[in-house]
């Protein structure tokens, strides 16, 4: 059970570091760094498989019940959603890479980008630090971030709508769709901290509004 | 366990129903379908945490092993999948409701949102007779809508960057999400179908590739 932790501890930081470096590649129209956030996704997809692997070994060796097995199968519910929030760090990172040497950020969206980007380092982090430490008071930072996103995104969509918006179809499209990232980036987060309070206090409320 | 089966055949309808009539809400500007469709999502959440409910005391209670505990975990990812299906269709009623009275459709995108409410809706169908019959012969129709839904969506964007497009920011904004949500119907669908194949045949070529 304790190698469970430590691979979701290892997903955790892979997650911070893929969203950091996309988030990076994405204001700076750093092409190698973005590159490098889609190369390394893999990796997290092989870290998934391995604690898949290892919920169905634990399960079938040890067979066990109440919290171990409600533990192990929240389990495979962060990894499912870590592994997801890689993918969308990598997302971030193909559109910096497609708009590359052009920034994939229109200039009046440009504020609220590093904002996302802001928010969305701090939830990974924060999920590195809940993983490890089980310190609940980091799961309502998660809350708050995810809150940020939300509230980001629907700027980002108003900011769009707006009559002094003059950006092309594909600064449009990018907006778009980078905003779903991030906000989507915040859902997963949220997701997984209401998993390990779950684990840690019992506490199911809340759980329906996962994703 | 042939509970468990029937719980994933009742999700899979729930999906089906769901996608077709949120097809249907966005092709007519059927309002009132659009707000059946979201109001009915609940019941898929409810039926989700059924069957992971289930999962948990099979486990317990029956302490499987091999192929039944290989198709609990498996169940699980399933269930995870059609309800995200479920949240997908309601995302595209949402769409058709924020639209109303006029459509979510730029005209220029109509006969590519048509194609994608056929894939996704034959998708749909096909995962709820995999999951009835275990006939593998229709999860290769499935891989065949992810194609075409894969490809209209490159197709959609296609059209929205090309000299012709004028329409609106907001038929940029609605048509862009509107394109991933089918897209990424298709990429459930077709992990839900990787799984069962799985299942069936215990070869797990492909997994890679999920979602």
């Amino acid at each position: 059970m304790s190698e469970l932790a430590g691979d979701l501890v290892a997903m955790s930081r892979h997650v911070e570091s893929a969203i950091s470096r996309a988030s990076e590649a994405l204001l700076t129209q750093n092409v190698d760094l973005a590159q490098a956030v889609i190369a390394d996704d893999s990796k997290l997809d092989d870290l998934e498989e391995t604690v898949d692997e290892r919920c169905v070994l634990l399960i079938a060796q040890q067979q066990p019940v109440g919290l171990d097995l409600r533990t192990i199968i929240a389990s495979l519910r962060i990894s499912a959603s870590l592994e997801r929030m890689g993918d969308l760090a990598q997302h971030i990172a193909e559109a910096a890479r497609r708009a590359y040497p052009e920034s994939a950020i229109p200039a009046d969206h440009r504020e609220i980008v590093e904002g996302m980007t802001v928010a969305a380092k701090k939830a990974a982090t924060e999920i590195m630090d809940l993983l490890e430490t089980r310190d609940l008071n980091v799961a309502a930072g998660i809350v708050a971030d995810d809150d940020d996103l939300d509230q980001l995104h629907a700027r980002a969509y108003k900011t769009l709508l707006g009559s002094e918006y003059t950006g092309s179809t594909q600064e449009t499209l990018d907006i778009s769709l980078l905003a779903r990232y991030f906000e989507r980036f915040g859902d997963h987060a949220v997701a997984v901290s209401r998993r390990i309070v779950y684990l840690v206090t019992g506490d199911h409320t809340g759980d329906r509004a996962r994703i």
